[in-house]
């Protein structure tokens, strides 16, 4: 339990922030999809913090050690390591009898009466590129399929940006800016905002918002498996995230039924999305849109009061490396969470029929 | 895959709106549990429709067929039933070729090729009868280990409630109104509110909060199981939900770390739960806290345009069975839904140590 | 745990020997399928006991509760149950506080700490026809693809029959005797030994075989999951079951690779199949072959040493409705669980591939 | 699915015969176990070949990737991998065209329409191994818990052992030889047999006996996740594995009920174990019996008839690294595959009571 993700496209992880390695097994791949270790690569590196602020900016050279043959899936477990380099273990002696607040420390330390203090260890955000390396396979087998998946900081440190439809709006703006943001001429003032709340030594959160085209009618699993159920713990499964909404979310609440269902306009076509794509659990054929809220980074460099493993209260100032906001890497992930819920559903979708 | 909900605290759910019988088959529920059909009875009726809103109103009489002996659990499946009555399967026939906005008629008729059109058929919302006879059995079991779950109406057709600590909130009042507000000074409003958007052949959306309280820290499993993750996919599992938020939510988006954090106070407590007492998804022992949306009832009186079978556009009125606003009933549901995955984590954070 | 069988074809079963019903729940059919109470009476047929032998002889009457509009299967849970009717539970008063030898009495018990000692329980031979209704289903649905499953008494009260290409072996004969032997001529030597038996308040064991026909080659799930592997659970969990053979089985561990080799004769064909269908846990083509030990029924009316609850020995004649020789009963089981084993395998089948 | 082993203890393995390399993903391992890489080589050394016998003989050193903090378990999954070394792919070139007689190679085919022809690929022996990394974790934690688990080599090319009991068996005996035999006065008359038949060009098989003492009764989950049936599964997962039996096993078939019952003798002890130590699925207390038939290698130099990928019939001879018999190194993965089993039980039993 815990390490899995998926029923019949399956992914296990593992690794600690400061261990030998991280890596993930993929069991259920289909045989037949061509893959190679840049397909990987290419996607770990849209997950890679930006430099300039200040997080441990790591070369993450991803191994496939298993399940290709002359460059195509043999449909056994593929599986991908990442080795850990860049890592400064005694940064961490300070943390070993003492809780960062609103971090994992505390609760997994509960749970197994034991832990690697170092960086986090299995609860780091640096647990997340397992993730991003599976997903790319996913995102492969997918294009087979015609679905797509885009996502984008939608919000950050407050600054909220354009949506889809809205000015200026530009899908290929996102993976040309270190904040994934969908609008080059927010770069700017995002970054005076980043660079002023580092200062502070203190941290932000955003909104990042997802986008999936071309899923056929038909996608999702009745009752408890249904896609937005299964989007939703893929989604919150992601350290800091706080909370997700589909479609017109919290705000259809406070809406009328004449007012939030999509009403057809044109053959084919509705006049709206507020079911952001899914009704009943069920993929409709519209574009699946969702929102995810992420916290703003628990680890500040300001002094805070802190429990220690007696349950004293004392004074930690956290050093080590972190990121002001872990958003704009957060979109690699969330692009990959939501490629491993679709792959595994697509193949789920084989046993509708008789 | 889809009827069956938890890993060790397992549940199955079948039943169509218009077939013979729902129910619902608890594996896993461990022996020497007291339980009668009264304890289910129980968390039936909070479920019920207010006859003055018009739903079809049921007397569900659950029928225990398996897993008790002597008024105690015997380790063995928990088979309940409850028969349909009360319905008229006849009112459903003219959406035999057509697909009610924003309802499940045409995503499952994609998927499956084939439906029950008779009240939504396995999509209705009847189905989420069993998940509260399941969830009473849940509840009896986690009251042996403290943990209590109350969910209430938190805001309902744009009107606003007071949330704990405020005033006027009293838990006691949530079960004395129809509505599951916790103010019954607000209900009189409410009531004007529902019925005038009846008038207008119209529906209305809300949000339910949901507490947990005596949740140890340590349950929850990570990396993808992780306790918010989880309660997520229970939550959004149900027809209308289409958001789910914990602790502060999506306002910590545009919050800065050190207004988020959750820091010590005195020997054992926080200042605040912004974490919803969740961190790295692991419970921290402070209470669980989580929000949800749910959409306006898609069913409504007013005349709206449809797809038929064949692709035109149609026009439809919606007779039959249906709530102004079903976020009432939907609190027992919530309420249910917790318990079932609060008690699943129970049993598996028995494997967390050697 | 433990009451749920299959992965993507699922059948939860539940009910004890003397309460208000047994019955189970598949989900993941797929929709479609032409389905009646009647195909399922039909194979419970099969498994009900010969009046002749004293046993317990139910009509058990199975009601569908969900799953099936218009005569076809919908893809949502199909939920059968069978209500006991012929329990006698006072019978059973003197089992409350000993242990039957070699029963599940004793290690239930030490399990759940619990147990209903009427019948059995949930551990009764009983338990068995939610598996034959299942099955029923499963089967129709591997009609569909053309595959047959046939087993059949191959060894009863230590007499063997013969085996198919023998000579008398005639599959028709099989269900038009009560011993569910594949050769009517024996019959009459089999009453013979089983009423010497009953007379000596004793009981039989016995051995059955299964053919699968046409099944493809390819069906199976390495390295763990392989058809063998899976086919081994299924079976072993019919109660009385101490062992499992396919193909050439147990006398392979004396055969040389050249002789128990299956090489080819002529286009498409082998000259033999030692391998039983499978090799490396995947379909070869050939017919699937196994064979399955069963024990003799542990309740005998000869007075025996047993443990009662305070570790003290007694002594116990076992009184009740009990079978001299459960194995033409299990005759239905054994195809039941392999039905239900291929159907799984069938829509596992379906994700091979991109 | 496929390559995941387990509910609660779950192990993933990967790899191909002739890929980079092997391993295993450990999840649910609890925490606070001890656990060093010594104790993993260790039980790999039982599996190695003996060079004798001209099969590949690999130094397979593992290395632990995660999991692992101040040599104890963390409770986050434990990545174990072992690079390939020795591997001389070029030998298996012959193969790709065609299909070695009672080998996977076909099946394997038929279902993934692609394969790795080299040594097997992922349905080689060799992916054994992991189960041997794994199971090496699975029996410190049974250690804890006084269960113990040996399994030796009980008949080899048509040769029987003496049983436990019989004279002279020795369980001391087993690792000091290459055949695992618990007699070490019968090792020169197998190893004249086994170069008798290695002269031959052919092959043998074996069966392997599997004793497990410490076992509580109580462990084991009804209906159909029955000890035995699981035990079952986990065994003929394993390659040339074509049969097992427990406690009196097939012999049961033509004995009475009154000679296989198992009776008390004295206090807390029985006369017998007919039962294997399992009744109705869950353990009894009394030590776990079973045996496990293994088919002989069916890669053998003698010229065979064989089919080719467009389905003529050609002539083979195979070259390339394999055992004689692969009996005494299965001994080792049977060990490793019951010691996963229980370690998986043993969690799950946690969970049978309030």
């Amino acid at each position: 339990m815990g390490n899995t993700f998926g029923e019949l496209f399956r992914v296990t992880t593992f690794g600690e922030s400061h261990g030998p390695a991280l890596g993930c097994v993929i069991d259920g791949c289909p045989a037949g999809l061509e893959l190679t270790s840049d397909d990987i690569e290419k996607e770990l590196k849209k997950r890679r913090p930006g430099k300039e602020y200040g997080s441990r900016d790591e070369e993450d050279t991803p191994e496939i050690l298993s399940g290709i043959f002359e460059g195509k899936t043999l449909g056994s477990p593929i599986a991908i390591i990442v080795r850990n380099r860049n890592q400064k273990s005694g940064d961490y002696d300070y943390l070993k009898d003492i809780y960062r607040p609103s971090h994992a420390d505390f609760s997994w330390d509960a749970k197994y009466g034991f832990r690697d203090h170092r960086g986090g260890g299995r609860s780091s955000g640096r647990e997340t590129l397992c993730r991003v390396a599976a997903g790319a396979v996913a995102k492969k087998f997918l294009a087979l399929h015609d679905i797509v998946i885009r996502a984008w900081t939608s919000s950050i440190a407050g600054i909220d940006l354009p949506a889809p439809g809205e000015n200026p709006f530009n899908f290929n703006d996102i993976n040309q800016n270190l904040f994934r943001v969908p609008s080059l001429s927010y770069v700017q003032i995002i970054k005076s905002k980043i660079e002023e709340i580092k200062k502070e030594k203190d941290s932000a959160g955003g909104v990042i918002s997802c986008l999936v085209t071309g899923v056929k009618a038909g996608l999702g699993e009745p009752v408890f498996d249904k896609l937005d159920a299964r989007l939703a713990a893929a989604v919150l499964s992601i350290g800091a995230c706080k909370g997700i909404e589909f479609g017109s979310g919290f705000a259809c609440a406070s809406m009328k039924g004449s007012e939030n269902n999509d009403l057809p306009c044109e053959s084919g076509k509705f006049a709206s999305n507020n079911s952001g794509g899914i009704t009943g659990g069920i993929s409709t054929g519209q574009d699946i849109l969702f929102k995810a809220a992420f916290k703003p980074t628990p680890s500040i460099g300001k002094t805070q009061k802190a429990f220690d493993r007696e349950g004293n209260i004392k004074e930690i100032e956290i050093k080590g490396q972190h990121d002001v906001c872990i958003v704009p890497r957060a979109v690699a992930v969330i692009e990959a969470m939501a490629a491993l819920t679709f792959a595994d559903f697509l193949l789920l979708s084989r046993s509708a029929k008789v």
